[in-house]
Order: structure tokens, then C-alpha cells, then sequence
């Protein structure tokens, strides 16, 4: 029976990098509902507890700090307005414990009884597996405004640290 | 083989939960493209026979009624005119035969030659698994555009019923 | 063991539907960082060699129009003043070694400090195994801006070919 034991190993390392790649496409998922619903304790949990959150002119280190961000008079002034954090289907990378996924997201407004698309933007987003599951050590946002930086965020052939 | 037969009891097990969480998110996939092909018989199939949609001011009860909205000037208007009804990556959480998934969802219009996002919504999704496969037993969007009752049903933590 | 041996061929199979579609998702997922990046090489790697891409007016053959396509001056002016080619979650049916998706599209574009949606698009794709993985044999993009070629694009109850 080694070969049906060999088949088992097998299929049980596969069927763990599909679940790996669903959990982390769910925890992104989870982004925008947390964020656009004003929610900091829920937003902040999608990182690991050191993560760092890092938009342009803005870098934000620890729950704490993203907590805070959502909490902030600015970000609940674009909930109590309206708004989508709204991020594309991510490409993932796993190697054993750690991933990155890249992705581009549009952040929509709700203005006056209007919709605009006011940012659009390149993610590159590292994650780690905790105790917990899948949980982000680092985000980098930039806008995809023709700066050299946002469009370097978008390589997608990258190792996974 | 007592240890054999559980590893595989197991994968199995494990493999069911991922082809649901796959099967669902294409269910859900398949939304855009049938609603803005006007198709109403694809559409109405998404859902159970009893299946329900509740947009704010209208809540269509079964079959039907989402064929009846589809098949409506109202509706026509919109796919004669251009409009993509377009989903975020859903959130889904699965339960035995029955899961909850909550994702955002824009309104893009075609209009005088120009596209611009009409609307943005939450959307809170039940959905259970039939003979046929997964359907949407309901759904209920509300703008995001301040209101309360959109942010309500952004919360992703949610038992699944 | 025939039992167990079944269950092993069996869960083999499944779990290899599921890995084929989760490479498509990849793949898809791919398209607009690489694009939006202005690479002619990774995007014209998502096709077979002898890939098409047909978009409205244009019809791509192989790799090397497609490369031509990216590093044009039409495309590279997108690129350097900011887009996002943000595909939505695909539809997705395979059938052994070739696969059909379906899905949706939104060009935005950063002009003058804005953002603009400035075109939405149905999308047929039709895939092939490869001994690189999956890639696309063909791409067809139209418009959906109420002409009957766009809403054709998304029946999704179709054979794969």
C-alpha cells in the first residue's frame, strides 16, 4: 500500500495549497465589508498583530494603528457618506507559510447623491499563516496615476518571502 | 488501514467544503453576465423556486417575480441601453447545505456614450444547496450611500442559517 | 482496498477540477496587473503562442501582435498616465484539457487628476492545458454599450470547446 499511501501524502499537500489559496482570496474578500462598514476592530484583525499597512504618506504599524485609521474622523466621514473599497480578484503566490498577492482596487465615493470612482490603486499584500489562519503582515498601496511606483507593485512574478 | 481510511474520510470531507465555497462563488459569478445579457430564465434559475430578492422598495418572491424584473421595460431599458452589474469577490461562509456570502456590487450604466457607476451596493446573500447545486434561497442589496441598512449587512462574522 | 483505491481515483480527479479552475482564476487574475504595468512579455504569456485577442476593430494573432498591442504608443499612453483593466470574477467551465470563462470588464482611466470608467466589456475566453499550464487561445472582448455582440458574449451556459 506505500503507493496508496504515497497518493494520500500527495493529494493531502495539494488539497492544503488550494485551501491556502481560497482562505486567503476569503480574507481579502473580508476587506472591503470591514472597511467600508466603519468597522476598526474587524478591519484591524485581517493583519497580523505587527502588520503594517502602508498607503502613500502614511504608514501605519500594528493593529493599533490601522485601528485607528479606521476609526479616524476622515475614514468615518467616507462611510457616513458612502463608500466601496472595492478589490479586483487577487493573484496569489503561497510557498509553505507565507504568500503574496497582488491586486489592483478602485475606492468609490458616494458624493451628493453621486458615485465616482476617486482613487484607483496596485496592492502588493504579504501574508503569513498564523494560529488564527491567514493573516496579512504587509500591505502596500499606491495609485495607479502613472507613477513609476504604483505600476512596480504590479510585477507578478514574485519569489513569496 | 483504520489511519488510511480516516486520512481519506477526511480529504474528502475537507475537498467537499472547497468545491462548495468554488461551486458558490461561480453561482455568483454567473449573476453579472446573465442579468446584463437580460436573460430572464437564466437569471431566475440562480435563485431556489421560492427563491428571494429584496432591493430596497421591491421584494421579489420566488422565480417569477425575478423573471417578471428582468423581463421588465425597466430592466430592458438599462441592457439595451449597456450595463454591467458587477460583483466584488463574494465573503462565503458554508455550513453543512447551507452558507451565507456578503459581497459589494456596482451599477455601471452606459449612457450617451459614456459608462458611470450608477450605484454602489451591499449585498448580503443566503443561499442552500439543492439537487441542482447551490442557489440563492435570498438575497437583500442596499446602497451604500450612508444609510445604516447598507453598512448593516456588511458584517462579515455572521452565522450561517 | 478497491473501495479505498476508488475513493483515492475519485478525490484525484475532483481535486483536479478544482486546481484547474482555481489556475484559470490565477490566470485571469493576472491580466490587468500585467497590462496595467505596460509588459508586453508577461501579458503576451497568458496566451498560447498562437493565442488571439479580439477586441473590436483588432484581432490579435500570437504572442508577438500581442506584444505589439502592450507596447504600443496607444497603450503605453494608458499606462503612463494610470489604468486599471479590472476583470470581475469569472465564470469559469472546464472540460478536461480546454475550459470557457465568462466575465465582465471596466477599463478606468486616470486623466487629468480623475478617474473615469471608459469602457465596460463582456469577455468569451476560451483556455487550453499546456504543458505550461493554463493559457488562453482566444480572447473576445465587445463593448457593453447595448449592442447585441456584447450581451452574446455572455451566455454562460455554454459548451467548452
Amino acid at each position: 500500500m506505500t503507493n496508496g499511501a504515497d497518493r494520500l501524502t500527495q493529494l493531502e499537500r495539494r488539497l492544503q495549497l488550494v485551501e491556502d489559496q481560497l482562505a486567503i482570496t476569503q480574507l481579502l474578500a473580508s476587506y472591503g465589508p470591514s472597511v467600508d462598514a466603519g468597522d476598526p476592530d474587524r478591519t484591524a484583525q485581517l493583519w497580523t498583530e505587527d502588520g503594517e499597512y502602508d498607503v502613500k504618506g502614511w504608514h501605519m504599524r500594528g493593529r493599533d494603528d490601522i485601528r485607528a485609521m479606521v476609526s479616524s474622523a476622515q475614514h468615518q466621514g467616507l462611510v457616513s457618506g458612502g463608500c466601496l473599497h472595492f478589490l479586483g480578484s487577487p493573484y496569489v503566490q503561497v510557498d509553505g507559510d507565507s504568500a503574496v498577492a497582488v491586486c489592483e482596487s478602485m475606492l468609490v465615493l458616494h458624493e451628493e447623491g453621486q458615485y465616482r470612482v476617486a482613487r484607483g490603486g496596485a496592492n502588493r499584500i504579504h501574508l503569513r499563516r498564523t494560529n488564527d489562519g491567514w493573516r496579512m503582515t504587509s500591505r502596500t498601496i499606491r495609485g495607479l496615476n502613472g507613477t513609476q511606483e504604483g505600476r512596480e507593485l504590479l510585477a507578478v512574478d514574485v519569489p513569496s518571502s
